[in-house]
C-alpha cells in the first residue's frame, strides 16, 4: 500500500539499507516522530525528529529569512505535537553561501528563536557551515509518557476525525504565492504555530494522530493506508475551511476540498478518536479553551472520501499525492490538474 | 578569548538569538555534543549533537557517497563518544539532486549503515527531500549517566593530555587528495571509526575532553580557550603522528607538526587526566586491548606550545585557526601558509 506513492518509494531507497533498531516503537511511516525507548528505568519515549527545508525554499514559497526560520522549527515541533510529546528542544544545521549576508542570518535566526519562544522551548545547539548554498535541516528532541503515546496506527471503524483546528491556509499560501496573485491580507497571515499544546492533551484520548504538514488529504491517505479503514470526510466546508482558505477558493472559483489537496499543509493535527471518549476529549478542550473541529468518521473499507448526502464519492489519493512530485516545478500545472481531477469526480 | 577565532564569531552571529536552555548543562562552545538534563528521575543525560557534512563534500574532500555516508554518521558519533554517551542512534536529512542517480544514494545509504553497524547503533529515523544540490545533516543521540559526564571543561595544570589513538591521518589523507599527489596507499587509509567505545571508558577518568575532528591544534586551542591553562605537547612525533602521516610528513619534506594542525581531523578524542588517575585509567584500557597515547601535560600560562628539551615555543594558534577560514577555497596556499608559519617559529 504505502509503496504505490512515489515519495515512499525514495524513501525505501535509501531507508531499506538500515537496520531496524530494536528500541524504536513505531515502524518507518509509522509515527511522525521516532519514539525511542529510553529503557526499562524510564516511564518516558524519547520522540525524535529531522526536517530540512529544501523545496519550500528552492521554489521560493517561502523567501523572507524570518519565514523560513520559523518554518524550520515549526515543521519539527509540529512532528513532535502529533506523537504528543513534550519538546525538549531544537537542533539546527544551518549551512549559508556569500549571499546570505549578515542581516539575513540575524533575521533566520530571529525566526527560528521566535517560534522557539512561542512554545516555550529551546535551542538546544547546530552546526554552522559556509558553502555554495543555503541549506536547512532541524532535529526537535521531546519526551512522551509511554502510556499516553501515539502514533499514526491505531484508528478503526466507528472512530471521529477531528483536526485541532480548520485546514486550507498552507495550500491557499502557496497558491497566492507562486501564481502571483494578490490577496488583500498579504502572506503574513502563514505562520503556523505547531500544535504542541493540543498534542499534550491530544495524547490522553487519541486513537491515532499525525500532522497536516502536507495537506490533509495527503494525511488521511497516509492514515488510511496504515490503518487499512475508509476515511470518510464531511462536505461541511464551512467548518473545516479556514474562513481565508474558503474566500480565496469562492474569488478563484476553485473547490473547497482542492485547498485541503494540495502539497502544501497548516500543520494542524489530524487524529481519530474512539466515540466514546468524545465528550471526554471536547470537555477537556473547552476547560483549555480550544474548540477540535469535527470533519468525519472512519469506516469499513480502504479509501478517502468525500460524504455528499448519502453518497460518498471516492477520491484517487494514490494519483493526487502522486502529483505533488512534480509540484514545484510546475505549480501552475499542479494546480491545473487537481481542479480537473474535481471535475471528474463531480467535486 | 573565543571569539578570537574566526569560525567562533559566526556562530556567534546566529547563537546570539537564542535563549540558554535552563535544562541544558553546558554552555555554548563546552562540550562536543550538548547535554540535556531529562529531569531529576532520570539518572541520565541525553546527548545531543548536529552535524552537516559542506565544506569535505564540496571541495572534493570526499567523493566516494559510501565515504561521505559513512563520515556523516561518524562525524555525529565522535561528538557522542567525545561526551562519553551510549549511542541511542542517528537521525539523517538527506537531500539529493538529479545528479545523484539511485546507484549513488545506495552507496551514500550503505556506508552510514555500515558505520552504524560498526558502532553497534542504528539509524532512527530522518528526512530525504530532492532539491537542486545535495546536502546532508545528521543528528546523534546519547545517553550518559550524569555522575560520568565529561565536557570540554575541568583540565587543570598538572594533568596529562592524551590521545585515543596516534593523530594526523585526517590533514594527511586531505593533503593528498587536494594536492592530487598520489600515495601507495591509495586513500582508502581514511576510514576513521568515532571512539565510542573509548569515550564510555574515559568518561570515568578524564577531566575534559573533545574529539579532533578539525585537527589535534585546533582541538587543544579550544581546550586552552576554555581552560585558561597551557597545553604542552612533547615533539615525540613517532609516538604522537600515526605512522603513515610520519610517513608521509618525512617524504614531502613536511614538519610533523603541521600534520596536527591542518584543518581536517581524523576523529580521535583527546582527553586530559589528573596524574593520580593515570594508572587507573592505564589499567582498564589494557583491559580492553587498547592504549591511550600520551602527547603532553597542562600547565600554567594559556598558549598551545610544543616542548623541545627544555624549551616551550608557543604556537600562534589564533593564527593557525583563523587560516582554515580559507582552507577549503584554496587548500595550496593554505598548506603554504602552514608551512610558513612552521619555518618561522623554528618547528
Amino acid at each position: 500500500m504505502m509503496e504505490h506513492i512515489l515519495e515512499n518509494r525514495r524513501i525505501a531507497l535509501i531507508a531499506g539499507h538500515f537496520e531496524r533498531p530494536p528500541h524504536r516503537l513505531n515502524n518507518i511511516h509509522e509515527a511522525d516522530a521516532e519514539l525511542v525507548d529510553l529503557g526499562d528505568a524510564s516511564a518516558l519515549y524519547l520522540a525524535a525528529t529531522a526536517d530540512a527545508l529544501v523545496e519550500e525554499v528552492e521554489s521560493g514559497l517561502y523567501s523572507d529569512p524570518a519565514l523560513i526560520g520559523w518554518m524550520l522549527a515549526m515543521a519539527n515541533f509540529s512532528d513532535l505535537a502529533a506523537v504528543g510529546a513534550d519538546p525538549l528542544g531544537l537542533l539546527v544545521a544551518i549551512s549559508s553561501s556569500p549571499a546570505q549576508d549578515e542581516a539575513y542570518l540575524a533575521r533566520l535566526a530571529g525566526g527560528i528563536a521566535g517560534a522557539c519562544r512561542t512554545l516555550h522551548t529551546y535551542v538546544l545547539g547546530g552546526d554552522t557551515n559556509e558553502g555554495g548554498h543555503l541549506s536547512l535541516a532541524g532535529c526537535a528532541l521531546g519526551l512522551v509518557p509511554k502510556d499516553d503515546v501515539i502514533t499514526r496506527v491505531g484508528a478503526r471503524p466507528g472512530d471521529r476525525i477531528y483536526l485541532t483546528g480548520p485546514a486550507g491556509l498552507g495550500s491557499v499560501y502557496a497558491f497566492l504565492r507562486l501564481s502571483g496573485r494578490e490577496n488583500d491580507a498579504g502572506d503574513s497571515f502563514y505562520k503556523p504555530v505547531a500544535r504542541v499544546t493540543e498534542g499534550r492533551l491530544i495524547r490522553k484520548f487519541a486513537a491515532c494522530a499525525m500532522d497536516t504538514s502536507d495537506g490533509l488529504i495527503h494525511t488521511l491517505d497516509t492514515l488510511m493506508r496504515l490503518n487499512r479503514c475508509q476515511f470518510v470526510i464531511e462536505d461541511n466546508w464551512e467548518r473545516i475551511l479556514h474562513p481565508l482558505a474558503g474566500e480565496v477558493c469562492r474569488a478563484q472559483g476553485i473547490p473547497p476540498w482542492v485547498a485541503l489537496a494540495a502539497v502544501h499543509g497548516e500543520f494542524e493535527v489530524c487524529f481519530t478518536i474512539r466515540p466514546d471518549r468524545e465528550d471526554a476529549l471536547l470537555s477537556a478542550a473547552e476547560a483549555e479553551g480550544w474548540s477540535p473541529v469535527l470533519i468525519g468518521r472512519v469506516d469499513e473499507g480502504q479509501v478517502v472520501s468525500i460524504c455528499k448526502g448519502e453518497k460518498h464519492v471516492p477520491l484517487d489519493t494514490t494519483l493526487i499525492r502522486n502529483l505533488a512530485a512534480a509540484a514545484g516545478a510546475d505549480p501552475q500545472a499542479y494546480i491545473g490538474k487537481l481542479l480537473e481531477i474535481a471535475r471528474e469526480a463531480g467535486l
